[in-house]
């Protein structure tokens, strides 16, 4: 499919912030990528338009029956060239999610196409600082206005830009979780693999009670036994167990983490073992406690690597590594952000240059 | 809270379809209720105003996080009057669903007061055929632009109507259910209790898998052990085994339906026994083939009550009844239909007469 990207530049500019310390996801920029879904013109309407509001049906099918769907990567500024960390990757579990939910498929090559193209026009908002990025949002979801509940027969698709700083403010500080063994974020023959917008809606009440309870994030267990680990808040949970790099294996309900997949083949690489496999919460305990589990930390797009310093089991607080950022995990930090800063060497192809590959 | 209810009225007016025959939720009213909520505010411009598109920002979390819940009624078009049935109940449980996902509550005798406002406007557009009503659905979403994950600051709050005939057609036609034992709705610590959007984007794959298996509708187990019985689509399901009523028990995880709980009243009043209980799907399977469930049907409101005639449990086909509508769900269905149209006695106060208790 090659489709037309119509381009409708923006009659005024805004002022761009300081990425200092604004909050994730606050700012946007001047324009976003706009597409139309119908069933009988299938992906049509591509376009590059001024980032403004738009008018959506009060029977929208997104508002009432959730069908929406998202991806999140970011948008590196290393000196001066604008570049992504595997696009290829998001825009395929972009569909993967679109098939779980019963929503239509895009091309993923057009639609980096679009981004690219978006990425151009908008490439003074990529901020340069240490940790800065400028955070690409593509959604989709039904807008047709209808209230029978069935697949929407009319859908659409933006990417909203946003420039970031760290997701947790300063960056590599440990952080604190909370297992979670009351509510649960997914099961097995759910939609928990998707990046399903619900999935985010359904964790804000367990997410409060570990804000309340005093800790950062929410350790979420499996929907079954509530017992086996699966992931922490938006990031992927690795452990370093006896040197080796342990991380629980995708089952369905977790989500496919790209940081997590990259952070496997780069432990590999430096030659660390790496076991993915069901790690019930009891023997992370024991771990903690018999020093067999030295560091713990999280994996995301977010917070690239997030260690995690405090870990509360069963009303237990564990301190790990003293709370301080373990030895594996700077190694992989270093690694992996210096493969997206394009300091190290890119041996797998990762990094795609937006403002060099395409005219 | 005495909210000033702002009116604004359509400039022209639709022409009102032949209700008969057209698709649940496929046309609206000339009008509909909208109400803000922001931090600083609470619920604020609450008003009725055309039914039209509104602007949404692009970064809109209920389309990102999908923070959105929902209701849904009936009004009822008796010789002329408008009515309603246990309207309080429904906000009752709008609230325990906002509050599920972590979003601000609304008055709930405001809103119904709003709802009586609204529907003595359209009271033209009440169909009175028979089986036929006007949909009323309310909901709310998180209308914030911001991509951080946490409940939203300003939401929206808006009561659509939509004229319907009945939903599955024709009334009373027994329907066909597959017992899905690989999808997973809802497990206990999730969402499943609260009518919350995603809820149901998250069903339309194992809808879809049922449709294409040429069942009409798909029974949900349990997320937990994938065993136990929990409800059907959008109603909850009832069994009648040995002469008793049985259904199952409200476990978090099922959506507590007014019908449901309607059903259950009228059941003992008409002098039968209501069991709530934990059901297996092999003791289904076992009742209807040793004769003692002799009758299946599902309750919510946009079927009132619907007999299955097969059940597929298993791999294996079921027909209950004989395919036919059995005497219990034929006895249940008339008296609460009887109760909502004002043919039979109110005795519990259920009916609320929208267009004489309010001048
Ligand atoms: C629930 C969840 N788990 C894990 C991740 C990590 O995925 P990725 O590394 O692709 O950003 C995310 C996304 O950030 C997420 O939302
Ligand atoms: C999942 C689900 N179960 C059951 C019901 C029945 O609830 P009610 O009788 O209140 O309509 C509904 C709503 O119609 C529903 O969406």
């Amino acid at each position: 499919m090659t489709q037309h990207l119509q381009i409708t530049k923006a009659q005024t500019l805004k002022e761009k912030p300081e990425v200092a310390g604004i909050p994730f996801g606050s700012y946007f920029t001047d324009h976003m990528f706009s597409m139309d879904y119908s069933a009988e013109l299938g992906w049509h309407n591509a376009a590059i338009v001024p980032y403004a509001p738009f008018e959506i049906s009060p029977s929208a099918q997104a508002l009432h029956y959730g069908q929406t769907v998202f991806e999140g990567m970011k948008a590196y500024n290393v000196n001066g060239e604008v570049i992504l960390f595997r696009p290829d990757e998001n825009f395929k579990r972009l569909n993967r999610s679109l098939e779980r939910m019963s929503m239509p498929k895009v091309d993923g090559d057009f639609a980096l196409r679009a981004l690219t193209e978006l990425l151009k026009l908008e490439h003074d908002w990529v901020p340069d600082g240490e940790g800065q990025a400028l955070y690409v949002r593509p959604i989709v979801f039904a807008n047709e206005a209808y209230l029978g509940i069935r697949p929407a027969k009319s859908y659409k698709m933006l990417i909203v830009l946003s420039p970031v700083a760290g997701y947790y403010g300063a960056q590599l500080n440990p952080t604190s979780i909370f297992v979670e063994d009351t509510y649960v974020r997914a099961v097995r023959g759910g939609v928990g693999e998707a990046k399903f917008a619900g999935n985010y809606a359904a964790s804000l009440t367990a997410q409060q009670k570990a804000n309340d309870l005093g800790y950062e994030q929410v350790l979420w267990l499996d929907g079954v036994h509530q017992e086996y680990v699966e992931e922490v808040g938006s990031m992927n949970i690795f452990f370093v167990r006896n040197g080796e790099l342990v991380t629980p294996e995708l089952n369905g309900s977790i989500l496919p983490g790209i940081t997590r997949k990259s952070l496997i083949t780069l432990a590999k690489e430096l030659g660390y073992n790496v076991v993915e496999e069901r790690i019930h919460i009891d023997d992370v305990e024991k771990g903690i406690k018999d020093g067999s589990i030295t560091e713990v930390f999280g994996a995301g797009t977010a917070a690239v690597v997030s260690p995690v310093g405090i870990m509360n089991i069963h009303g237990t607080d564990y301190r790990i590594n003293g709370n301080e950022i373990g030895e594996v995990t700077q190694k992989l930090y270093d690694q992996l952000t210096g493969i997206q800063t394009c300091k190290l060497e890119d041996k797998q192809g990762w990094v795609y240059q937006v403002t060099s590959t395409v005219k």
